[in-house]
């Protein structure tokens, strides 16, 4: 069977097997992999093969072949995947089987803008409480949740059994803010204010730093604009232009660097 | 000469020098290692060590001096590298020594919290101009700058020399600005909608889904779950708990996979 279904206790809470400890690279990629095989399923794709899928990743089809591998799926030759079972392996493996409960904190605009983002109640996840620490944004109804003072984080994280929590603050309320959601029981942080957060083991945390792509981006049109200038400056330091590759988005990641 | 210094013809306008075709994922870490090498410089440190600016970024040491090495900075054994010199380097590379204008397009909650981000204009980028297709948007005046309407697109984005744009529009609105991008000469797309753009050959786009960040997380949270939970359920499906390393931040990044 080259493709096994997860578990197959899904009906006994509790009963959560343990998981293969994954590259983090590997993390990474599965959300992209989910992405792509949904889509493949609303065009009505029963099967989907390892370069058709890592060509919507985004990742060349050795990489997605080896990541898969670790989920036991290995596909069928002449075939490909099953897309529904992927789906569903993946979608276990990434904890999403259940809707996981998210405290927002900070309901500035970047705070306004995540707790209306559409992609995360059909991605797994249910905003189930907003914060503030500003008296004037405390009451503020927000898509249907009232925003709460900071102060009442312990108390509605029990009760909501909150699992992640978003910190969309200002990067210095930022740390206060990580210790009160580790103190109130929260391993899991999404971190968008521009510092590093300092926390206890066995806490994640990942931060979204909106600046980085830009810069990335930035780098192709640096690039773009030394090999469009050449022909009136000539080569310049020694360097050469390279020939083709002008296009990022097609350039597979260096293996092994 | 370890550390070169770039180019040295940033006096002459419009002399830029042909950049290396450096691999995708090394591009996607300098900007990493250019925050780490700016807390560096802020804490007072002219010098760092492989390791300790490969640990400030996240990343194995063997790994950043191998992206470093395509910069041509290798460092001095013993010393470390010169902070001061390694930020104008990445810098050079990323392009940032011009601040480019940023073009962005749809006004709400993310695109409010994108135009007051302060984030980018310290790290290189001038919004320039903002965008929206809602007439009753147009006019409203964020940090400064007027909203305009879409239709005048092309005009401004040449009038501001705009060499990115970034979408914070719907969904269905994304791909018809992505085409009004081109149109108009931009070669570089941030695209915040959650859908993918199609765009001709010679244009970048970077998709930013902040879904992903909680699935990553959402994994973590699962697996730490199925540890906890096995002194009562026992091991299921033939898997073993991994002894340590609940922490995913400290995971390196498997090489080669």
């Amino acid at each position: 069977m080259s493709q096994q279904r997860p578990g197959g206790q899904s009906g006994q809470p509790g009963a959560v097997p343990a998981l293969p400890d994954l590259p983090e690279a590997t993390v990474a990629r599965l959300p992209e992999y989910l992405r792509a095989l949904h889509n493949q399923a609303e065009a009505g794709h029963d099967t989907v093969s390892s370069e058709g899928l890592a060509s919507a990743a985004g990742v060349n089809s050795a990489k997605l072949r080896k990541d898969l591998s670790h989920l036991g799926s290995y596909g069928t030759r002449g075939v490909g995947y099953d897309v529904a079972l992927l789906i569903e392996q993946i979608e276990y493996v990434l904890g999403l089987t259940q809707r996981r409960a998210v405290a927002l904190v900070g309901v500035g605009n970047l705070g306004h803008a995540l707790a209306g983002y559409a992609g995360f109640a059909t991605r797994g996840f249910r905003i189930a409480a907003l914060f503030d620490a500003d008296p004037s944004r405390v009451g503020e109804r927000i898509n249907g949740l009232v925003v709460r003072h900071i102060e009442d984080l312990t108390e509605i994280a029990a009760a909501e059994s909150i699992a992640i929590g978003v910190i969309a603050t200002p990067a210095g309320a930022a740390q206060s803010v990580a210790d009160q959601l580790v103190a109130a029981g929260v391993t899991s942080i999404l971190n968008f204010a521009p510092c590093v957060l300092s926390v206890p083991e066995g806490v994640d945390v990942r931060k979204v730093d909106l600046a980085i792509e830009l810069q990335i981006l930035s780098f192709h049109e640096h690039r773009k604009a030394s090999l469009t200038s050449l022909p009136a400056t000539g080569p310049a330091g020694g360097l050469t232009a390279l020939p083709g590759g002008l296009s990022a988005t097609g350039t597979e990641e260096a293996v092994g660097t």
